[in-house]
């Protein structure tokens, strides 16, 4: 071949090269939309580790996230046919590639594994899985590395190379960003109803009678909701309903909420106030709007001889209607001044026979389902 | 030219053309991790309206957001020496090429513009500015346009093309994803604000005294943190410390809350209480430890004579500190039952006077400095 003729075909080569390099860059872009799209941690994780195999052309990828007090790494998801058995799998800072990585902070190819001392072969015969060759760049955050991101077996001939470890560093940069963003996410979120319980925990704690009340309402609304046909948003919504359903309670004096003995009708009447003044407290909460009816009609009976409007059946909101339920459970189940607690099984029954009457049968249901599944008994033990 | 030559020729061009794109590609990616490593909105906004500049080489990119009620677009940023005139100029929805763009959803380049009767000269003219050529995509989260990405005046020979077009079409897909992840944040930071606010004011509300106090309070200590050396994160302490500082009085009862005369020294011990109670209904909320100090020590003085620890001058927090000015201000110049408001430029010498024994001498000239400026004085009204 003369050397022109090999200078052309350098140069062609190089084209091919450019051209499929624009190709994985366009897919790179593409996979970190899809990850940024979400503030959902599983999502994410579950992004990034479709992204690394998709990327790096690989059999398997996988995340493994740092633990940082137990110093290891754990497969928190993981594609494939063994993605049950790599979930239990966790490995200690500089035990195998991904400890090396984590610890180093620096990425890693290796393509003969099998001849580095440092490869761990605990993975592969746990899982019976055969790795041929392996990349792995850290996940880091602010100069902190927070996990790993590894692909195994690339698909065809020949191993990974430095291409292959550029595209798969910035697609971990991305995958910090976005675990990032969740977690801030998630702080916000936490620091809402660790504030939120905190408040409704204080009012409650003016009533002598009923310690620890609103916080097992809202365990026992959550057990609810596990097993009614909610979204993940409606389920969230039952937790704010419930921490905040007995909230307009601060608005009752003293001398009728502190009461040790049986209330008087009219006393009752007062008492009763406490829904609407619940919800007139978060009325001007644009972001609690979809509570209001929860809060404010968590004492209205499927047969209309509730309060505070008298409401019946499929006009009473599915919030109030679960309140209702775990309210009227924990009533039953705790001791009042006049009354000891009712045993746990005598208030199941009680929960039944008011099925269809005082309170919604399909709630009822889904308590009893929780209840026989062992999630109530423990969270009143 | 032989045939082959030219074919040849044709492949070279078409390899100078991808090593380009995989350069600009490359570029992308690094822009997209920028604007997603924030999720202040307008970080997001300068990074988009830089980003679009850079990736299509031009003189000038902008963003303008949809302001949906108003159904206009307005000039959040824009970059280059015409920034302030920009920032004035809002576009009916239809009107202009970025009009046009947000109405219809689609994308457009135009490299005539003035032969086009789409193109809206008013911008131009208000701005001295030449658009030779233009490209504008539009911004969309979930079907919805929310805003409209452009960039002005290629560098160099030539107007945009096809392929500016798909790289500002993906940087325009993640400005969205950036854009509504900080939605969510500022969202949810909302709710927290607005529920912590509403649960203290009903807190508050036992206190016939104190109208509107905390809400008071909560604006002058703002005011006052304006005037301080504060960062961002700190001022944001400022603002939770104040909604929460007198939380504690939860737990006073009813008959010393709400006692219309003056309270005996046995009650105000009792009073006094409340903010240790304050301190320990936030104390387990993780997310909010850095306000505890600011709410336990909100009646130290700096003389060393407040409580509940007779803290001395430098031992008491800043949001401590800054609480007690913006508290103490309220407490002269709002009604008492037993005695009438204070005039507010007595109440301002009243704190002149008391600057370094009982207050912080800083906080107390920060809050003159707001005072001075209206801004203590207009909340009042």
């Amino acid at each position: 071949m003369s050397a022109k003729k090999m200078d052309i075909n350098r140069r062609l080569d190089k084209l091919k090269r450019n051209e499929e390099r624009a190709k994985r860059l366009t897919l790179l872009s593409q996979l970190s939309q899809l990850l940024n799209s979400t503030l959902d941690p599983k999502e994410i994780q579950r992004g990034a580790m479709e992204a690394a195999t998709r990327l790096m052309k690989a059999e398997v990828g996988s995340l493994l996230l740092v633990h940082e007090e137990k110093r290891h790494l754990y497969f928190e998801v993981a594609l494939g046919e063994r993605e049950e058995d790599l979930k239990t799998i966790s490995l200690r800072f500089g035990e195998g590639i991904a400890g090396w990585v984590a610890q180093h902070g620096k990425p890693l190819i290796m393509n003969s594994p099998e001849k580095d001392r440092r490869f761990f072969k605990g993975v592969d015969e746990k899982t019976e899985f055969k790795t041929r060759n392996i990349i792995c760049v850290p996940v880091r955050v602010k100069e902190k590395t927070i996990g790993v991101l590894e692909a195994i077996n690339k698909k065809g001939k020949g191993g990974f190379n430095k291409e292959d470890l550029s595209l798969l560093i910035s697609l971990a940069d991305q995958v910090a960003i976005a675990l990032d963003n969740s977690r801030l996410y998630q702080e916000l979120e936490e620091m809402f109803f660790q504030t939120a319980k905190s408040l409704a925990d204080a009012i409650e704690k003016r009533d002598p009678h009923t310690g620890g009340h609103t916080q097992r309402v809202t365990l026992y609304s959550q057990a609810i909701a596990k097993y009614l046909p909610l979204t993940s948003l409606e389920k969230k919504w039952v937790k704010i309903t419930s921490v905040l359903h007995d909230i307009g309670k601060i608005g009752i004096e003293d001398d009728i909420l502190k009461k040790p003995k049986p209330l008087s009708p009219g006393e009752f009447e007062i008492i009763k106030r406490h829904s609407n003044m619940g919800a007139e407290i978060i009325e001007h909460i644009r972001q609690l709007r979809e509570i209001i009816p929860g809060v404010k009609y968590h004492h209205e009976q499927v047969d209309g001889k509730g309060y505070p409007d008298g409401l019946r059946g499929k006009d009473i909101p599915i919030l109030a209607k679960i309140v209702a339920v775990a309210d009227t459970y924990d009533a039953m189940t705790t001791d009042r001044p006049y009354r000891k607690a009712m045993d746990k099984k005598i208030a199941i029954e009680e929960l039944k026979r008011c099925s269809g009457t005082q309170l919604d049968g399909e709630v009822v249901e889904a308590f009893i389902h929780a209840y026989q599944n062992g999630e109530i008994e423990l969270l009143s033990e």
